[in-house]
């Protein structure tokens, strides 16, 4: 069930609300809006008895929720979640780039990339410190030196960094150092993995499960939400299918149907959603055009010594010109592409 | 075997190579290009030997090809293929919009859709008079009246009409009645009506299998081509896979692979592709950011007493809010969306 | 509507019925059971009224039917379907086994194949005349000449022929030639094919398409019924997926849920449901334990000059020992493995 | 590298060979077969130049690794991994049968169907005590409370325990109180789990992730076995497809492919694999016929009230027909199914 508070709904009595939620076993999950806050409950095992809620002050409506997910969905929330990254907003008017090399080799190599994605106009740095690799002999990323090298290239960039965890105790880590926790497509069914992330504190990028449907997606930034973390930026990244000219397919579709029936703000990533150097510019420029908030971009310098992934890192100069192409995509869908205030 | 002739040699020159060809049993497939002329060979069982073409005047060139395909490829024919449809050209620097209904239903709704249509900015007409249906007791389509109607509405709105053969039968008819013959889906892999089309004098408006790679894709276009049909527009129109929020995954990645290993142009079906109406627009604005060439949007006046796929289509004033989008975005990635010259 | 004649209803009062339903401009299928017939109706646009036939004599119940499918349902037709081909029983209390190679290649190689497969038991011979490619510069078959190869090597080894048609024209030589006309994955929705399948007077061996659904596999069969050609044998065949450690994945499940909704005979064939030649036999002796009526074998005795699809093909001998284990494995399903009477 | 040991090298030359691995910073893999000993070696960042081994003592071979996989490999060990579970062999001989509800329930109920599993035929027990759920508003499962019950049944039935970790805290829960641990689906790809499990003292019994390749498949086991625990038992239980008439497409040919690759044991799931009651038996007997070392059934008594996975679970009655059919199928592919020693 939802409760909907009234435009002059004073703070006490939303929090009397949330009390009487608690007080039943249950957890509130307030959601300030633009005119009126709504809260949202689970914890409940079967549906929720309206009479303890109906007559207390400042609750204008109660609505039954029939859908599988709760709190993602625009049921639950009209407006658009806007998650708020130090100065970068992501699901607002303003496209979002993140960029930076699959993993983080050496310090020299991260700054160097850092500033090179930065004065191309890149809003956030991305860089691997904790590699999820299909094989164990493969390189898994330098861990914590790792972050403390992406920590290094924030200082000098001035970006945001996000990074992954791939365990409970990464997750602290990355946590500690980064500012937005990433949680990749091999952990998007790790369910103790995302409930931990919706106690960390920082804001999740939650990246779609390799073969993971629209509920099956949403259901895993639910997971996170309803541990309290409402922070969550999701991430179209490619699913597996027979096709094999990609490494995977990346599914646009899937942007307008997100936008629908949720509020939360979607990235896709046309690295790991194609594969191929080449594909990522006209997949960028695709996945802005369907109306995703913004796109997450491997950069890298010498792509051929790549540790990880690097057929489908562009170049700096092949960043540059994609985001040059974006910036005059931007205006066309009615969204902005500003330069990074550092 | 790819034999290219010189700049100047003459056409009494290339046309000596084809019959050199010809006497050794295969077939010449000449294709002028701006500078000079590549002839490609089909028929040939194996590797071809060079010696009785190395000496002939006006060649320059014996390029062993080694690729599964070869008239469809970039290493055959440079330079991209437009094809002409009236005063239409698919595939050159303007985008072309095809647009109408599902199925043909009535003379005076194709006509209302057509006008409709070609107000909002189409450049050709879709409509299908033979309906390739999943059930037996399906609408099958209005068959001969069907390309009457369509005959009529090309008189009355000027625009070129695209519609479906199903086999030989109906390909007899429709090359007879449309501009432009489309091979279905379920028929990407009938290789004897795409053989057919092959000796057809008008264009082809291939679909992607419903499983197809990109291999497959390519050969079914080789099939068409092999048999001298030169005109062939690609159309990617989604593929199965596991995801269920759309009807099919429409695989945007494979526009740019197009581009890079064929010559032919390459439109989508956002609205099969999808098979959801609020989906069309955003993904028309992908395709087109993708580098498609174009798209074939359904539309329908009234899509909810619609013969087939009504689901899908977009109503006379969404697809022309959609041109309008269209007609913005065109300049940014430095194509045109001109206004049909009727 | 699903119409039931009584146990003692006489072939007139059944007649009148089929009459009835001819002169309100629609298509009777009399389906006789064990212990009475029903009458199916297709050609209907929407749902039929009962009453023209709730009071004519021999008629005890009227069946609305909700499937999609009418005529392959169970609800139509409670009983197994036998299909008989020549001596051979399709579907019945034992199981058939068909083999041969992918392609006729010469009268010497399939007379000598014919008669190791016939010898280690094997109660049909396949053999392909029509070859549909995926390139059109694969070996295309040997046409005609083919089917009379095929024709003398039935002759010889006193086999029944299965053989593919893929179109039109050499649907009517494969009726004229073969015992079993076979209809292959890439023809899986060519309707056009399917309904002439369904005009044919011999048995059709329905291959599931590349990509179909299981309602799309049974209305491809009700295609071929509703034309009047009620002895349909289906085949699994394997399906595209991601995985690539076989070139289709054989989707077993199938045929228990075949078995469950539809009263049509299902055979698989391993051989193109693996791609290759080590998995043969464990996927036979799985497909007889999951309950399929039989399989479809390719055997070649010099695989690695096969024309197509060499490495699936077991040699003669490995076919024998395949024989040999399904001869064990029969009784343990309760099913026979007969030895051919020829 | 692989480095063979000769049939008569002493355990002190073989001990030594690993001594020298590890002076080099690299982990050492004996593995003693029938007749020789295999050393595998991992943590090597690239190719290990043969010189040190090639002289010790006792060396007879070196063998350069190509595969991906090292430890999974027959390279490494030829003859197959028989997993000792108490009396149970997994991978031996004898197929081996796990049954018992997708999830403990009560305490009353486990041991109910304990003993009804037992008397049946099954040789372990499975029960779910921390179930990965989709939502995180379905049941969770009971956690330890669940595996106290489990060790109950344990004590009880005779039988061993199979049961899932879900995490590192859950993973030393279970094998403080389980026999088997069982990594799930979802989980495939976890690898700071799978390397926990390489750690843990109990075998694990690996399911293949929902959209995993055979190369994904083996290495997740070689994560387990890089970390020196090689009692892997591997489980297909269904990938994701299209298709659906099924929850899964149950992917009966990566078991002959997994046997030519890999010495490991693999059974499967037909449970999760079809998620259909009636397809559980067929399914069953295909996958033993197929090659398949044993099973694992969801059993329940009450399927209806099941808290998960109610309709894919075999009423006890329906599992002891299983057990009666699997007992007659077993001699035909020459294993055994033995009545469990309790």
């Amino acid at each position: 069930m939802l409760i909907v508070m009234g435009a002059h709904a004073t703070p006490e009595q939303t929090e009397a609300v949330c009390k009487k939620i608690e007080e039943l076993g249950f957890k509130p999950h307030p959601m300030p809006g633009a005119s009126r806050t709504s809260i949202g409950i689970t914890g409940n095992p079967g549906p929720i008895v309206p009479e303890p809620f109906e007559n207390m002050p400042g609750v204008v409506e109660l609505i039954p929720v029939t859908r599988l997910y709760k709190l993602v969905s625009r049921e639950f929330k009209g407006e658009n979640t806007v998650v708020q990254v130090g100065n970068v907003s992501v699901g607002g008017k303003d496209l979002v780039v993140v960029a930076g090399p699959c993993a983080v080799e050496t310090e020299e190599r991260m700054i160097r990339i850092a500033e090179k994605v930065r004065d191309a106009g890149a809003h956030m740095l991305r860089g691997g410190a904790f590699k999820p690799r299909t094989s164990p002999y493969s390189f898994q990323g330098l861990g914590l030196e790792g972050l403390k090298i992406l920590a290094k290239a924030r200082e000098v960039s001035g970006l945001p960094i996000v990074t992954e965890a791939i365990d409970a105790e990464s997750l602290d880590l990355v946590e500690e150092y980064a500012d937005v926790i990433q949680i990749g497509a091999r952990n998007a069914q790790n369910f103790s993995l995302l409930k931990k992330a919706g106690r960390a504190k920082k804001p999740i990028l939650l990246k779609r499960g390799m073969s993971a449907t629209l509920d099956e997606f949403l259901l895993a930034a639910e997971y996170v939400m309803s541990e309290g973390n409402y922070n969550v930026i999701l991430c179209e990244r490619g699913v597996r299918t027979f096709a094999d000219h990609t490494r995977n397919t990346l599914d646009l579709s899937i942007v307008p149907e997100v936008k629908r029936i949720s509020h939360l703000p979607i990235i896709t990533d046309p690295s790991h959603g194609t594969g191929k150097r080449h594909m990522v510019t006209p997949l960028s420029r695709s996945s802005v055009a369907v109306g995703a908030d913004g796109v997450i971009i491997e950069v890298h310098d010498e792509p051929e010594h790549a540790l990880s992934d690097g057929p489908q890192a562009l170049l700096p100069d092949q960043f540059a010109r994609l985001m040059e192409e974006l910036r005059l995509l931007a205006p066309v869908i009615r969204r902005g592409l500003p330069l990074v205030a550092v």
